[in-house]
């Protein structure tokens, strides 16, 4: 087996920069004689790497009783044997819990039945019984789990690279935290796993390690708790700080636990001599940062991680889009960012291969038109979902007697349309290998505060300010696609990490909330003083992440503290530049005084004075520093869906920074990404509509044109791949 | 001018079938020297009307000072008298409100300033001012109302067909209700115009007619008010059967309230000699039962009333779809079946021509699918929003400065792509307009009960009974994809509606919710008692609509009480006939005792017996009548997702009445629609995807093929259609 490993820019494979192809196969369903058929089908798609549950259920069906090799559907030896003969890698997925569509989603049934102490409680103290959704850190939980782990482990070390197996990487249970918080509607209120009410348990601990006075605590929740052990988590939705703060602690709190569960399975891989990485998988991009907490505890430990995500556009009918629509483009693009800002090389560990629903259909071009769509959004290693399936052994299946899912090969081996999807993906990564080292192109950066990822229970939605929530759709469905539609290639730039102060070339564009995390407000405003140019709104944060008193940012600016502008129907022109009319914008609007010297780029257009400010009122402003930094102040957010917008945007950029794309595409509805290495470039052209496009691109540096391609028909679903060599 | 009329199948000019083929028209924004110009466009298209709202705000900017023809901008009449010249109907909407994107959705901004007291207040009190939310029948806001209906409606009546002008519809208001639901998350609860706590009041007055005593209401409500006056209405989610009467009441009341708002505009209009029918605009499939009372308050006044509803796909990124997708299909099927029962000629009285986001883009092909695909799902009149537009006056806009809509004809009077779909359907509908009397073909029916569509805040869902919402889901979002997807053509029966128990021969699928009114269970007990066929589930009711217990349907079948089957992960099997193995259904699962010599035909898949009922428990039964009359229960209920599904509801209305769909489509994914009349039929073949499919159609009768179509080839978002003369 040759090696594998990776940084945060990419795989590698015996050193050498490639993308990760995994496809999910799973040796209890696929039938042991149609193995091998199967996986050099794989090979046949470009796979270099396979993908496994290890089902708990299915390997000690009754307490005790562990089987491992009896039947061919517990051959799981057999299977990485025959993984690392045909020079495939393996990860392995050995739960506890799997879900996969598996009954107890993937736990014994015996586990719940006998032992309902280890039950999630919701705050109410309500459990689940029926859905199976435990507690992770219950006691009980952790002991039964761990006599699996001390079964399983042993086969999993006994395969790793380092012994000449397949097994490159273990994932450590799976989309943590999801059936948590799916089924019971909220968190882990278990006492006994969370210590709730107990001296030393868990929670008081870390209540105790962030405040270290009750007093404190007390001050920040506005509460009078005796001691620590007495606190109780706040239920319901909080209306203001002291609730909001409990709420958010709750929530962290929650998620640190989340890692130390995660940290336990490692610690029992590590104990037997697994040696490979570990991954993860966050079920979709709007839960990547619940790994947070995880991510930063294994990089405490010193052990390799690396967290992917799941990006699924349609497994039933209720899903928002039944196939690659811009805006599944969009969420899998702030996906990949998320993951990279944390630094991983963004991978998706759960990429359609299928659906468990035969309708809506999974057709071959939207297939393609995702893979394409994900590697021109930064994907850089994925894992189909499934490849293939078959029976479900033993009554283990959740929904039904076969596990087709409907993949590119069936529960029966036949090769369906969507395998051709498959190998033309897998073909041109192989010609292109270059690219999984290549760089995107990027024109400006939007600010990401990770906590505004975070804010929904206690920051998510409020009528005096401006939540942390608006202001992270304000960047998820305002900025990303209106830039992209703009011919603006957008990446976010971490306001709590210094790398973007290294940057000073590329504008940045900040959605702030009232609350910013202070460190973030401290280098916005470091980058500032050094030189960099800044679009901050609708706000200027007063905040910061504990809800505390905090203007370091806007005091950096000079500006005063934003107030809302009365306007039911509000439309601005900007004015200056290139002034742009009647761009419709969302409520609430704002306003925050300018320091000496600002000029007015943005006002009240005079349609919109009904009912409220009059038109003309001053909602944005320019101020240039004497850093030779530069601000622009917009009170005014939006969700994408106008020219208008599209065209403030890039005046915008264009006056602070003299920044214009790189690339242009005349067609506002067909997006661009752009990847670079040495020499060679490509540019993904994408057409995720259904309807034939036409679209003309071409590249402009120092006003000359070095590259261009006219009139380009893109056929529906359709991602054009340009690569050149120059 | 030629005549027009309607009745329940279709509309008729000069007696003759036709399509109301019409196009909004707004001659305060399409420019006065362009309007010649663009009507013939719009003639070009094949329309024969076109409609205009007529801004309240545009002809009374303030209090008192009318003015009408002092601008090109308001030259209503030299509009009307245009439209008469160019032989067009007209369609007019004097509001009071007309939303249309205008500030204040069409109410003068003097109205709400300067009489505050006519607010909507929520059940809070809370009143929304900057949104232009009014209270319909707050006397005060009626005075005003009825000053603007005194000067526009002679100049309606002028213009009437009657008296040689063009006018052949009026539409009152717009979208009623739509604008207090939606901006105050409520119902009306204004005090003054509601009458709560008032004697007298509406409100009383109408417990006072529903419960007649004091007493009889207490007893409902489990409340101690000392008169109906007294009575409030409930704030918060209903926890218990009393609370559920009261919100469900307060609804009613309140569509009630809604009907004589209605009523009261259109008298206005009598008494100015306007004779033309009054049409009124349901905002979207899901809201055309508000509209229940209104319409049931003009038939008991003998006044013609037609309602229709608005139809859009997209007019954000927010929209559930881009294009028009099969679930959007869904919505318009049982938006049409609910118009046709309330015995109207199912109209889109807001058929998408454009959108006012640029982006998603309204693209062509989807454009023309969206069109044919309404037609095949029943469709018999339409008003394209908006035809064409132009630059809004006088700052009324609350969009932009222009009023383009993204249209076919752009507001500078530019044709785009999308014309030519509106020529292509227009031609369509020109040579085939014998579809307009023509007849869908139908193999089943599935019950519709209006009480399910309405329930939401009442009975809209709950852990003990199966709910409204639930039942009604259940055929939204499971039998209706289903059938379609199973070359199945059903249509809604209404339970209450004596109409059904002519036919004995269609089989009749009752989605049954814990609640059923009375008469439902009589009428479905009575076809029973006929030698109807029924399959009923996933429970029998218990209840009527009061929430009171009521067994008759349950009775007549001879079963017992449904109760629960725990069974987390649920798949049944179908026994007998062409059994049908692992179908999944949706939790919760019922079980109901059958009556003496029923057979069982389903039962839970072993390997759902997990932490539950065991496998092989019985979940469905059918017995056979004395009366010739037939019955399925089946305890489970399905969101569509999976071809066993198709194939389990397939086998049961065999099994009950010897049923198969009369158009076989080898595609699932394909989905189609049968019009016939005399000799003449029309098939649509549905390709609602982004991908180009393959599809074999066939129609069977008497076991023989009297039509046959092999691999047709469908192109992404194409209807083909398939005309046949026999």
């Amino acid at each position: 087996m040759k090696k594998i490993g990776w940084d945060k820019n990419c795989y590698y494979i015996d050193g050498k920069p490639v993308f990760l192809a995994c496809g999910e196969f799973h040796y209890f369903r696929v039938p042991r004689k149609d193995w091998r058929k199967r996986l050099e089908l794989w090979k046949e798609t470009g796979g270099n790497c396979v993908a496994t549950y290890i089902p708990w259920i299915l390997h000690e069906p009754v307490e005790g009783d562990f089987r491992f090799g009896d039947i061919p559907e517990r051959d799981l030896e057999g299977f990485l044997t025959l993984c690392a003969e045909m020079d495939l890698f393996a990860i392995v997925r050995p739960g506890p819990y799997v879900y996969s569509e598996i009954v107890h989603a993937g736990l014994p049934p015996w586990l719940i039945e006998n032992y309902p102490d280890l039950l999630l409680q919701a705050i109410d103290g309500r459990t689940f019984p029926e859905s199976g959704v435990v507690s992770y850190l219950h006691p009980l939980f952790l002991e039964k789990a761990k006599k699996w782990y001390d079964k399983i482990c042993p086969v999993i070390a006994k395969y790793c690279l380092s012994r000449g197996g397949p097994i490159a990487f273990a994932q450590v249970d799976n989309e943590l935290a999801g059936i948590q918080i799916w089924l019971s509607g909220g968190y882990d209120y278990n006492r006994e796993a969370m210590g709730i009410g107990r001296e030393g348990g868990r929670y008081p601990c870390y209540l105790e390690n962030k405040y270290r006075t009750v007093e404190a605590m007390n001050r920040a929740y506005s509460t009078d708790f005796a001691f620590f052990a007495a606190a109780e988590p706040f239920a319901g939705s909080p209306a203001e700080d002291g609730q909001r703060r409990r709420v958010k602690d709750y929530e962290d709190f929650y998620f640190t636990a989340i890692g130390e569960y995660a940290l336990t399975l490692s610690g029992w891989m590590d104990s037997y001599g697994i040696d490979c990485d570990i991954v993860h998988n966050s079920p979709n991009p709007d839960s990547n940062t619940w790994v947070t907490e995880t991510a930063a505890a294994f990089i405490k430990k010193g052990k390799p991680f690396l967290l992917g995500s799941d990006h699924y556009y349609t497994l039933n009918q209720d899903w928002a889009q039944n196939n690659p629509t811009p805006q599944y483009g969009v969420r899998m693009f702030y996906s990949f960012e998320i993951l990279r800002l944390m630094g991983y090389p963004p991978s998706v560990f759960e990429m359609p291969g299928g659906s468990p629903s035969d309708w809506p259909p999974i057709q071959k071009e939207d297939l393609e038109c995702c893979y394409f769509l994900n590697l021109a959004m930064g994907m850089k290693g994925f894992n189909y979902y499934v490849f293939t399936g078959g029976p479900n052994p033993l009554g283990i299946g959740a929904t039904g007697e076969i596990y087709d899912y409907n993949c590119s090969v069936s529960a029966t081996g036949e090769i369906r349309p969507t395998f051709e999807a498959q190998k033309n993906f897998g073909l041109f990564l192989k010609e292109n290998s270059w690219l999984a080292a290549a760089e995107r192109h990027v024109d400006f950066h939007i600010g990401y505060v990770k906590a505004y990822t975070r804010s929904a229970k206690w920051f998510g939605s409020e009528k005096k300010r401006f939540s942390n929530s608006a202001a992270w759709e304000f960047v998820r469905k305002g900025l990303i696609p209106c830039a992209f539609g703009s011919s603006l290639s957008p990446a976010l730039a971490d306001l709590e990490s210094r790398e973007f102060l290294e940057d000073l070339s590329k504008p940045l564009y900040i959605a702030s909330a009232a609350s910013m995390p202070a460190g973030a407000q401290k280098k916005a405003a470091e980058f500032l003083r050094l030189g960099g140019k800044i679009i901050i709104g609708p706000v200027f944060p007063e905040l910061d992440e504990e809800l505390n008193p905090c203007t370091i940012l806007r005091d950096a600016a000079g500006a005063g503290p934003s107030g809302k502008l009365i306007a039911p129907w509000p439309l601005i022109n900007t004015t200056g530049g290139s002034p742009v009319s009647g761009v419709m914008i969302e409520t609430p609007l704002y306003q925050s005084p300018a320091p000496q010297g600002a000029e007015t780029i943005a006002v009240l257009n005079p349609s919109a004075a009904h009912y409220g400010a009059p038109g003309g009122s001053p909602v944005g402003w320019y101020k240039g520093y004497e850093s030779g930094g530069a601000l622009i102040y917009l009170g005014a957010w939006f969700s994408y869906g106008l020219l208008t917008q599209g065209a403030m945007l890039r005046s915008f950029l264009f006056r602070l920074a003299g920044t214009k794309p790189l690339v242009e595409c005349d067609n506002p509805n067909i997006w661009t990404s752009l990847f670079r290495s040495g020499d060679k470039s490509a540019l993904f052209v994408i057409n995720h509509y259904s309807s034939r496009a036409r679209a003309s691109v071409k590249i402009e540096k120092d006003r000359r044109v070095c590259f261009e391609k006219r009139d380009l028909i893109l056929e529906p679903m359709e991602v054009k791949r340009i690569v050149v060599d120059q």
